[in-house]
């Protein structure tokens, strides 16, 4: 399946359409911005001929039920005015290439899609194809001989790196630990069925408990590449570190690489690593091959993929990504006064958790226990250290066994089950909260965290599911009396055709409390 | 636009088909099912040969946005089936021509149809071509000379009266009451997205705020017929008066009349009335015509339309309407467990209300006042002294002065209206809720009173709206860069193509604080 081609471009001529091609050889897909500003406001300009479609409106309508649920056709649109459609052709293929074929697309171009829930949470490191992905832009192809790394800014010694210098374990021994990235966007369809947000569909794609994946990454601690360039360049005020993604990245009319930074005690820390291995394999093209920045415990935007360029930087990158998204805003502000800063800037990421079995709205026949399973995670330096459970809605809360929970890492989720009793019949409210190791846990309530640009939703996931449960005997004696005529029970929305009980059986009963009404 | 024929039957031949029909010369669309135990038991074999389709999943599934939001295309084939198919024919025609256009049909047959709500509630009596459908089978078309009214069971001198012999003011005096009636339905489209129930389109038809209108009915009290017909037999314990209307209605499989009954008591208190007048016009057909029963303060379903024969009877009545429907059930109870006798019927309407304007997820601009105005009712013997209106969900309730409120009736809503103060900004849960003479209130939330049939949605009426206060000097900047820039704020989900602040001015901010993380 190939993305569609876009709907034909509004075009207003005015003027000569510039060139924008790759520079590069072996760069495919790799549009250099930063370095030309001449460039940038050429492209600016071939953009504000155009009208581009408004975004769909996927909060206050329903979300579609299409797989790619949303097709990002702006983006699409953005890169042929450019002459770069190309990139979206690649990018898509790459996803059939590369992704489980039951992914679901969240967005189709630039990429975003999770994995089922039941398959992401069957093992505690995710596998590959089932690795969420959430692009800003066009997947690259790169060269891996071709492939440079460029580290300068605020070092004293700036050099240019290739594959083979940086992966040579004499200069840069080999680093490797188990992290869990996590989109910020992981499970905002919660927030946008409360109260629709911001709708920029790449910004604000629809995800839900599955942006969120862990694997074992290996490469070099960012902090050897530096000390290798000499450190930092004293008295310069050097205090963050700037990433340069290959990917093209398009925002408020404008056209960039997308950049981040991270602070410098990130580095120093040994919590940034440049990765090229991936649970044991090379790198997936879509998820940064040939490298990688990883980021533990931070949102994973700071995880810049495609990785080419490494600036030592004074203060915070003033680059797009970095001061205009991931921003977390009060929960008075929106489209009426929301401006970069009045939020502030996602890094470490909460303790959080999710349900993934049972589903949303399953109607579970049962004996009195029914079974959970999912995941619970903390970044920002902290683990899961306890998972509770509730079936009413968060009075009761059940622990979930130690045993139940998989292995502790530092910079990892853990996965966990329980049997959870339950006796009560209906529609129940099943929720998780997680504690981890510095006591923080969840919000109560979507509402409580609720934001603009609907970031973490960190609250106790709650799920709602109908409980038949038969052990009672009254419930026994209906399941059976379905058998008989063949009929299933769920979905119990569908009427049942023969009668609730006999006329016999309805006079004894009513008789027996006086009727309706009283007798005086 | 014709109600569309229904799919093709699946026909299952087994003998010959019985002929169906209307027997009663001037009685279109009346079929006698109740007389003929027979003819029920063929209808019932023929009915039986087919396989009918399943209701539609719209409570599981998102509702169509469709109007008719529902077609009802098992009734179609039911009345199909037996011969009937002109009845669904003509209803639809006379919906047409009775009712205002921009009807919200929630179930084109058998007819379920509110008014949009500002005009529900713009007077205090509702237009009668506003006034809310609730039917359970096709609408006859009765010839008013031809119309007879029999009146049997247990009373002493059993009568047969003419249209001319009860509008005869000397055997029986006029009575005329402004009365709210109000399907037990009303606001069940909260119940169904809060947990879906029992998925039956007509029983369960999935309601707005709207079903419920209030008129000045115009008749003769029942209990003075009943005294014409010699008063209730002594001794044989006629405590209920059962109403027959000349619709024909369809239940498990099974074909009947519409029957129901009340306590005699109810009609003692001269709070049933046989009524011919609505609002000083000529009783609708789609409403009864000619005479149909006004129950005051009850269960619209109580209020037989196409009113043909009333018996004395012990006990409530047996029919399916009074037996098998409008049963409020425990929260616990459901698919599994449901039972005639474990819901309980649904007679007096408890107090409820609801917000008309502003409507759910509305965007509003306003100066720290935001109006809103809607609807409130107590049934069963009281009246609504007191509406709450909040701002933040529950916490703090103002009350509507009292002259904003339309007048106080011992059987009617009032309408009302408010200018809450808002400060704050971003989405808010506007909710209110009403005081009886009694003191009732309401339960505060959807699940407080959640029911497997998804009856009786009293709970405190909540709608989320997004406020944009404009006395707020950020917000009046941000409105009047949108104006310059000719770009509506709303719908607020729609990105602004702008910057939200100049470089400068975002540089001066983040200085002011120290930049992002700590300096030391």
């Amino acid at each position: 399946m190939a993305p569609a081609e876009p709907n034909a471009l509004p075009f207003r001529p005015k003027g000569e359409t510039p060139h924008f091609a790759e520079e590069k050889e072996g760069w495919k897909g790799y549009v250099e911005w930063e370095e030309f500003p001449e460039k940038k406001k050429q492209a600016q300009e071939v953009l504000k001929r155009y009208d581009f479609p408004e975004p769909p409106e996927f909060q206050l309508n329903p979300l579609p039920t299409t797989n790619p649920v949303l097709t990002g056709e702006r983006w699409k649109q953005y890169h042929s005015a450019l002459g770069l459609s190309h990139i979206f052709h690649h990018s898509w293929e790459t996803v059939l290439q590369e992704k489980s074929p039951d992914m679901t697309h969240i967005l189709q171009f630039p990429y975003n899609g999770e994995a089922p829930g039941d398959r992401l949470i069957k093992t505690e490191l995710t596998n590959n194809k089932d690795h969420f992905v959430r692009n800003h832009g066009g997947i690259p192809d790169i060269d891996p001989a071709k492939w440079t790394l460029d580290i300068g800014g605020l070092v004293k010694n700036p050099r240019k790196l290739t594959l083979a210098q940086l992966q040579d374990e004499r200069t840069f021994p080999r680093q490797s630990n188990i992290v869990t990235l996590q989109c910020s966007g992981t499970r905002r369809i919660e927030q946008i069925h409360e109260y629709p947000g911001d709708g920029d569909e790449l910004i604000n794609a629809p995800w839900g408990e599955g942006a969120i994946s862990t694997a074992r990454w290996t490469g070099v601690s960012l902090k050897r590449v530096i000390k290798y360039c000499g450190g930092l360049v004293d008295d310069k005020g050097a205090d963050n570190i700037e990433f340069y993604g290959a990917d093209t990245y398009f925002k408020k009319g404008g056209v960039h690489n997308y950049v981040v930074s991270v602070p410098w005690r990130k580095v120093k820390a040994h919590e940034v690593l440049l990765a090229w291995d991936m649970n044991g394999e090379q790198l997936p093209r879509i998820h940064g091959f040939p490298v990688r920045v990883v980021v533990f415990g931070y949102i994973g935007a700071r995880s810049v993929k495609w990785l080419y360029k490494i600036r030592a930087i004074h203060r915070p990158s003033m680059a797009p990504v970095q001061r205009k998204e991931y921003l977390y805003y009060a929960p008075q502000i929106g489209k009426q006064n929301a401006r970069y800063s009045n939020g502030f800037s996602i890094q470490d990421m909460p303790v959080s958790s999710a349900i993934i079995t049972p589903k949303k709205m399953d109607q579970i026949v049962h004996e009195g226990r029914v079974r959970l399973a999912g995941w619970a995670y903390s970044g920002g330096g902290h683990w899961p250290v306890r998972v509770e459970v509730s079936g009413d809605g968060g009075s009761i809360w059940y622990e979930v066994p130690a045993e139940n929970m998989s292995t502790k890492y530092f910079y990892a989720w853990r996965t966990w089950w329980v049997d959870l009793p339950v006796d009560a019949e209906g529609w129940l409210e099943m929720c998780v909260r997680c504690w981890d190791n510095a006591m923080n846990t969840q919000p109560t309530f979507v509402r409580s965290a609720w934001n603009w640009d609907l970031h973490v939703t960190s609250s106790a996931h709650r799920i709602k599911i109908y409980s038949i449960n038969k052990s009672r005997p009254n419930t026994a004696a209906r399941l059976k009396q379905l058998e008989e005529n063949n009929t299933p029970i769920v979905p119990i929305t569908r009427p049942i055709h023969f009668d609730l009980e006999t006329d016999d059986e309805y006079a004894k009963a009513m008789e027996s409390r006086a009727w309706r009404d009283p007798l005086e």
